[in-house]
C-alpha cells in the first residue's frame, strides 16, 4: 500500500466519523440531554400558602372551595385528617425562605386532602413567572403524602423558558404553623429540555 | 493507488453513510420529529362555554361545583375575582366560531378561578373526539392568565388518534357576554407525534 | 489492490460501524425503547371505591366534595347524570378482583362527573405504591366515558421506580354496585420508561 493510499483512508475514517457524529445528533434535533442522574435544569423555589379561616381574608392566599358532608369552606374538616378539603392557592413563590421576599413568580392551583388515616394531598398546579430571570410556566401533578420529609411529584410540561419541559419536583415543609401558614420547599430537577 | 481501489473506497463511503444514518434514526424507533419550531401537528379548534347562572339550565355546558366560604354555587363569586370558584364543563367543540355548528368534538374538564387581584384560572381538560376524522383524546393542565390576549397550556398526553401526544395549546378569548358566554380559540402544536 | 490494503479497509469499516452505532445509542442516553406496539413496562391492577352515602363513613373510601347549585355533597346528583359533583378518593389498589385482598398501593386524587346526557368522567389521580415490589407513583389524567366497555386515560409520570414514565392507561368497570361500589381494572401500558 503506497503512503498516499493510507493518507486517504485516514481522511476518509476522520470525515465520516465527524459527518455521522452530526447526523446522529441531529436526528434527535433540539439538543436534549438526558441522563436519570444529571437534570438538564434544577431550580429551587419556596412557596407560601396562607389558609383562609374566616378571619384573614386580607392576607390569606388560599381558600377551601370544597368540603365532604361532614365538613364545610371555612375550617379544615376536623374528623379524618381533612380528607375530601379541596383548597385553591395563588402563592408567592420566593427564592429564599422569607414570606416578605420580592416574589418572583406565583404557584397557582389546587390541593385536596384524600386521606382518611393520615394527612396526603393531591396536587395540581403551576409556577408562573414574568420577569426579566424567568418567562413561562411549570405545570405540576401528583400525589403529597406530606407528612414525610421529602416527596417526589411530576413535572408534567411547561411553556416559555420551560417550553416541553418534563421532570420531578421535590417538595419539603420548610415550616408550617397550624392549619393557617405553611412553607414548601420545591426542588425542580427536569430531565427533558427543549432548547 | 490504482483505479480499483478508489472506486471500493467510494463505494464503502456511500455504503456507511447510508448504513449509519439508517441506524440513527431507527434507534429513534417510531418517527418522532422533533423541533421547537415546526409543530409535527397541529389543530385550531374552537369551545364554547355556557355557565348555569339559575336560569339556564337547559342551554348551560358548565355549571359552578365550588366556591369558597363567601361564595355559593349559582353565582360566581363577586369579590376576589372569582377566587375559588370551581367549574366543571362539557362543552361543545366547533371547527369555527359559531356555537351552532356541528360540534367536532366535547372540551371536558374542569376550570377554577385563583387569583384575587385579577382574573387568572386553572385548567384541567380533556378534547375528546369520536368522529371520522379524529378518534381519541387530548388532555390539556395548565395556567391561564386569561386578561392575556394569549397563553400557552401544556398537552400532557393523548390517546387513540393523538396517542402519546405532547406540546402547548395557545389559548385565546375569542369571544365572552358577561360572565355566561365565552368562546375560547384553541391553537393545538404537538411537537411529539407517535405515529 | 493488495490484500493488505483489503483486509486494513475491512477492519476500518467494521471498526466505524461500530463507533457510530455506539455513539447514535449514547447520544439517546438512558435506555429507553420505544414503540408504539410494544410498551416497555406493563401493569394490571384494580381499584376499589367505596362512596360515601351517609351511611357507610367507616367503610367509605371516596366522598363528593363538590356539587353543582341542583346538588349535595351527600348523594350524588339525581338529575343530569351526576354532572358536577366532584369526588376525592383514596382507594386500596389489589391484583386481583377481590376488593378484601392485601392491598398493593393506594389509588389517590379525585374526579368528576362531566357530561349532562351520559356518565361521563374526568380524572387526576395517582397509584403510589410502597412495598417491596413497587415504590414510586404513577401519574395519570383524562376523559373517562365510563359507559364505553374500555377507555383510554394518560400516564402523565411517574416518580421511584416509575420515574419519568409515560403512556396510555386502559380503564375497564370492573363491577359496580349502584351508585356506592365501583371496581376498575387499570391496564398500564408504559411507552416510555427510564431505567
Amino acid at each position: 500500500m503506497t503512503k498516499l493510499t493510507r493518507n486517504l483512508i485516514s481522511s476518509i475514517v476522520f470525515f465520516l466519523i465527524s459527518l455521522l457524529l452530526v447526523s446522529c445528533s441531529a436526528t434527535n434535533a433540539t439538543s436534549r440531554i438526558r441522563s436519570r442522574h444529571r437534570p438538564c435544569k434544577r431550580l429551587v423555589f419556596y412557596f407560601h400558602d396562607i389558609l383562609y379561616n374566616g378571619h384573614n381574608a386580607r392576607n390569606a392566599t388560599s381558600a377551601i372551595v370544597g368540603a365532604p358532608a361532614w365538613g364545610n369552606t371555612t375550617i379544615l374538616a376536623g374528623q379524618n385528617h381533612h380528607f375530601g378539603n379541596v383548597v385553591v392557592f395563588d402563592d408567592p413563590i420566593t427564592l429564599d425562605h422569607n414570606l416578605h421576599s420580592t416574589p418572583v413568580g406565583r404557584a397557582q392551583g389546587f390541593y385536596l386532602y384524600d386521606n382518611k388515616e393520615i394527612f396526603t394531598s393531591w396536587l395540581g398546579f403551576s409556577f408562573v413567572f414574568n420577569s426579566t430571570q424567568h418567562k413561562g410556566s411549570i405545570n405540576f401533578a401528583g400525589a403529597d403524602p406530606l407528612m414525610n420529609k421529602t416527596r417526589d411529584i411530576s413535572v408534567i410540561g411547561g411553556t416559555g423558558d420551560f417550553f416541553m419541559s418534563r421532570g420531578v419536583a421535590t417538595l419539603m415543609t420548610d415550616a408550617f404553623e397550624g392549619e393557617v401558614y405553611f412553607r414548601l420547599r420545591v426542588d425542580v430537577k427536569l430531565y427533558e429540555c427543549w432548547s
